[in-house]
């Protein structure tokens, strides 16, 4: 038989009470930053249930009145945590109770801690989605205004990470920035499906007190109530959805913290940080940072944190979604788990998008070595497109530009560098208009097509994302 | 020095050729799946080349009728793939050689196969998108005929797997239903996002020949095109979403099969799994399956493989987001890991959704066990809810109620076994009418607020569900 | 051309300093926990310039007080951060310096950040995994105490949580118990590739004065020293390995958890969490917790926060994996993402082992119900094993046993209410002494081949795991 | 009431058989490679049967015969399996009827398919890791063949991608090489823990008739037996272990192919793949390879294919986990995930591994690219190690040499070309023997400790690293 104090196990002993476990199951430490929401929440429901003739207007009034006396207290950093605070619902309700006495009790009344605890969540996320997306409203701007400024610099295009085709630099701001509007609007979509109320649910059955839902939701400005009281105390789709909007979003970043990482290298040389994103110990100004024993040392640090929170990001997408395979259905206490993640992710998010923001602004481009990384070869493809022009199939066109590479890397010389006669030996169709091809602003601008990198496709470009940017802010 | 043959380090001998790297290049074994979309692709943009003024009506035509002749041959399994080709592209592209002669080499006139694959996917990706929408559909409209028919079922409702309030057997259904609709929504977005073409994109800079991408969209009936060449060829976006989209969905589904496992064991006795989802190797019928060991055995192998699928699906989704994370922009070969994980999870989610419906159409549910398995301590709630209609404030009752069960326990005998005067003497409130609060049937009418477990409610949820359905395939 | 400011791409403005990117980019907030091993690092280090003649005596002397004083600060509360420290190794030599003066500037000598901090969070890791150890250790220790004393208790076996055979109590503690000795196992080898000494390698190229790195090994007591300095200041395997060791870890407490949330269920009734591990809300010992709604809940929220910490470890896990793939070789800053894991993950892990050996030791079982919950369907493989030891080939065997099932479920009896005759309908070798079969502990007397649930068995199994123990403490 | 037929909830019509359920329940599409160990484990278990007085003599004869008989028709090909053969052990055990006739039904006594399966993953494995520490173990061995013949290759040595030190090219291989033996180590580790026997566990209890486990566990050369059999046939560490393993060697493939990638840019231009390994569309050698568009393009698809592989096997950990997590404790069939897992994991890894020797085995370098990359700048750390070699504390030197590097950027030249006086300006120290420090051949041999750049460091290396392969092969 078992023993009760555990000895006879061997194992540690336990009396009425573990303090390891108190402290495992508290979320005070972290679900404290739902202070405000809590106290939103609990007013709309005390106007719900005065509807309901659950409270008189006197017991709603005093309510409310203490509720917005707890918010102040927490605003002022006067709030005082007891012991017995597991929760920051338990903390509120209590220090209601200090406050205005017995009448506090009714606050509870037909609401459960499981659909307390989601619309509280649901109302700071629904906040923080519109904090983040004005810091992502902000960023793409940056990269859109400065895309507009430098529309007239070409550089090396790569695919594999070799050098491919001329484009604009503008047309690689872009190519970031299209991306980053499509987590744009997906943190719209998310949103949609956190602004749905769940309060009115009860811990599983409902809520049996005549509770009018809809004007729970109206109060607290909700798009839409939940269908299902068992599905909305226990689904956590929209933390996982946001979670993985984050994880992609971070995933789009971490590509452009790679690109700008290599282009900031020696070798690349093609832009060059600010001093504020790029600490350099051998400046006096900032004396404290950059290599510990490298003197002339100056690191991209600001992107390669960006880079490396893509794991941490996803990490939680994957631990939330680890957590909730193949829990039975209705609220669990593995629920819980949901808020640290989100906290986390969302700080993250906002520091991230901040600094990628400041270093979008301030970064400082050599336009002379984005020139010079320019090189004939990258011009084979509109060598094969000048064949093509002449009525030669493209197939035919590819290998033989593909022969005049070959010819110019035998011989040593730039593909630009092949005599006419030499280029007549490939084919009978190359005459002196040849000439045309070796110029990079011709090239780019032949990429006239939507979505290209034409002068006139970039614009059209930037007016494409300027006008998303204000669809979505509408 | 380094030795090309690289005997010098020891290694593998390695020629000209190393055939397991050609092996491991190819694509050609999975991305077969694309022949039908690769060939449509391909006419399409054989039409905009004649547009363009690049292929003559003519040759556009031998195109367009060797491309039919390349798609019938795989459509009657009489495509004969050589070892040169590589990926589906250069197989169908061959082959139309083969077929229509030197025209053949026009087709990829200004198209890359960064622009072609993709574009590919994302037309198998769309008709994918629409087969599941559709099986996902047939799965959610069983699920709710089917709480329409069993509305008058009670049961425990459980909250961490712990008898909390009875509710109405079709609550439960439709909490997993409404789950699968927010699935549904989502399918629907993300198809949104897949359905934009990329194709005219080249392999990084555009189109340079004057090729009509708004044409390309509409004979391809894209929704939209791609901004931003760069970011089009390089993006997976899309895949991520899906990718993601099924592993929320499987979610869901492994929590419903979590609890239906756990509703088809001796001691819950709720349901029991028909034989075609549950091999049971007493019966004659069904002789190879089952234990192969315990002749009594039955197991829900459905439901588990349905819940262990969760895993494998997100398991393609975490490893798409680490191949893209730190990518450089634009294409690289990384990004050919993309359609291995589609078609498996396309398959995967076909035969989930499909085996579910059938579990969910053929499952046999014992109502008497499920009556059974109420008990009054599930109504303390409620018997608080009592004491709350008196006028007593809701922590008090709900004290009181806890006082009632903890007397009952103590006495040994069930909660709704204390007499009036037992429960006087934790509250004076009590009465005679007391007696009210015992009736199951009573205690799920009180659930009357939206979301609840009173028929009303359920009723509602159902014309809800069924609304949304059909808005969405509208 | 970019403007310094930012102010033309219409960013944030920043100057010289954005205070968002400080933040971002300190990692003081959580490496200060690393205070100890900093010191103890650099006290081996200062010896070992010493020995080079990089320092005197005296010189090495004061360094070594200095660093003394600067962790009795740190021990005593009383260490006073600047707003400059950004991290726990420019606070040690800031304070250093500002103990005893320019010799401070001495001890960085030939040592990088990259060297001191995989140094630091190499020990700091080497002790968590010894205090892991020994809770590991005292959990099985825990389970294997109870096992031995409970080996008499029977209770049915599951597989596909359907009743299968019957077992020993103690064997299924002991199959979980089992399941962790491997962890400690897998602990102790990570432990090995953590003691490692990576101090003497520099930023990346070693160390070029003359530094013993033996010497520095030897003070430090690590097992051996890195084989490369490029390698030993960016591989971060110790950590990897070590999050995946918790997360396998986690999985079997999860199962273990999962387990035991079934048993405490109303229709298992197998087990009973104590107070401790499982609020209780009518009882007024614990007024504050259990649920909020409903007065009889008794939830195993111990349990179910084990369960759910699955998915936080192995998010961590994963997401550091994500930050390693395809990072540049040598450091990069991405790699500060590891601290933060390992200290969150410690903690985890540490509260998790003695929250269940908390649960373990003081759970109570209901033996009654375990021996009720026993059925004679649960028999068939032995009746199948009585035919078997009559001479009948096992699937001849098998298929009559599941006629006779067959046969009680279609007249409704249990499987040993049949007659004799009507056994001896399926086979003529049934006779008289089938009823031995019938003995449930007869039944798992047959089970002793080493590692079955005979009690010989279940002794064998405790022997080993505790000389495992034994062997691994040693 | 539920219908059995599925009708009436809508569904899709289902009879005794679901097609779709037949075909998601098998697993003899992948289970088939099981084919050799499955008839190896058959054999072992039935002399198992014959020492337990089970099978006669005889009966084993033929059994072993015709078991032997059935692996023949695998290898020749020649198996047929039939449309009941749902998996490897039903096909074999089956086609083994047929062939010897009813004793064929005595081999499964006292087996479960779960003890057996799990016996022959293991079989399967245990060959699998020998094979790929071979091939680990020839890819490391190439490493530092290249390493000992280059050791006077010189090249920059970059921390945060920015140049840090000169190293030897040595040294990078090195440190790449160095990674590989910790995964070597432990492949090692995880083999001993697949190395374990299960059979003899049965379904759950183990085996009741007398079966010596230890003839078992010799027959088959394992090195132990498993403790628990209910442990035994449920656990999947091993599964785990070794997914993880692959996804930790494939995080150090990524490192060393991203280095690689970014060796092969123009920019960089240390390095060239063989044509064997980076498709050259204008090699006229390799036609239907590389870029369709772009003739001068010569992707290195080998090192991206490597780099992006990473996200698949861990995809494939990440799933098997989650799978795992909050499993009820015994066999289901969640677990039959297992297999396709790691065949899919195995036969990347073997690729990859082939792969990267022909990468290394075949790169060219090109050593006055290298040499050229050096600058003096990158000599910074060795001008303040000059000064502390003249007695300055390194903290002043640091900043001295700081202070030369700022003066050199302002007045344009490089940091050697200061003069003496200038030099001077900043400490007094510096006198005409600062021109050795100028010298990269010098600067890399002053790292002569362990670990360290210098020849007799990276010697030191190349020596370890050979013995601990030499230990490891034994």
């Amino acid at each position: 038989m078992a023993s009760e104090s555990g000895k006879l196990w061997g194992g540690r002993f336990v009396g009425a009470v573990d303090p390891i476990m108190e402290k495992f199951n508290a979320s005070i430490a972290y679900d404290r930053h739902l202070w405000e929401v809590d106290v939103q929440g609990s007013k709309a429901y005390s106007r719900g249930l005065e509807k309901a003739g659950l409270l008189t207007k006197a017991e709603m009034d005093q309510i409310l009145h203490g509720l917005d006396k707890v918010a102040e207290e927490w605003a002022q950093g006067t709030f005082k945590l007891n012991s017995n605070d597991e929760d920051i619902h338990t903390a509120n309700e209590r220090r209601l109770k200090e406050l205005i006495g017995a009448t506090a009790g009714k606050l509870h009344t037909g609401r459960s801690r499981n659909d307390q605890v989601v619309t509280d969540l649901r109302l700071w996320m629904r906040q923080t989605c519109s904090t983040l997306s004005g810091l992502l409203w902000e960023l793409i701007r940056t990269m859109v205004d400065r895309a507009e400024a430098e529309r007239d610099v070409l550089f090396p295009g790569y695919t594999h990470l070799q050098r491919a085709q001329p484009i604009r630099w503008s047309h690689w701001i872009l190519s970031h920035a299209v991306a980053l509007t499509r987590d744009s609007e997906r943190l719209l979509e998310v949103r949609k499906r956190i602004n749905v109320l769940p309060l009115g649910s009860g811990a599983i059955a409902g809520n049996p007190l005549g509770v009018d839902r809809e004007l729970l939701r109206a109060e607290l400005n909700f798009g839409a109530i939940t269908l299902n009281s068992m599905d909305a105390t226990s689904e956590r789709d929209f933390v996982a959805e946001f979670l993985f909007w984050a994880s992609l979003c971070m995933t789009h970043l971490s590509r452009m913290a790679e690109d700008l990482i290599l282009y900031c290298t020696k070798e690349f040389s093609f832009v060059q940080l600010s001093d504020a994103y790029s600490p350099f110990s051998a400046s006096t100004s900032v004396p404290s940072t950059g290599s510990s024993l490298m003197p002339q040392k100056k690191n991209p640090d600001s992107l390669e944190l960006i880079r490396s929170k893509a794991g941490r990001v996803f990490g939680r997408c994957a631990g939330l979604l680890m957590t909730l395979k193949g829990l039975p259905s209705t609220y669990n206490k593995d629920l819980q788990e949901d808020k640290e993640a989100v906290f986390e992710v969302s700080d993250t998010m906002s520091a991230v998008l901040q600094v990628a923001t400041g270093v979008i602004s301030t970064l400082q481009i050599h336009q002379e070595n984005m020139g010079q990384a320019l090189s004939p070869d990258m011009l084979a493809t509109d060598l094969a497109y000048y064949l093509v022009r002449k009525g030669m199939p493209f197939r035919q066109a590819h290998e033989a530009s593909g022969k005049a590479v070959f010819m110019a890397e035998t011989k040593g010389v730039a593909l630009n560098q092949l005599s006419l006669q030499e280029l007549q030996t490939i084919s009978p169709l190359f005459s002196g208009d040849v000439i045309c091809v070796w110029d990079y602003g011709h090239s780019v601008e032949q990429y006239g097509a939507l979505g290209g990198t034409a002068r006139s496709s970039v614009d059209w470009q930037i007016r494409q994302v300027r006008a998303l940017l204000q669809a979505q802010q509408a």
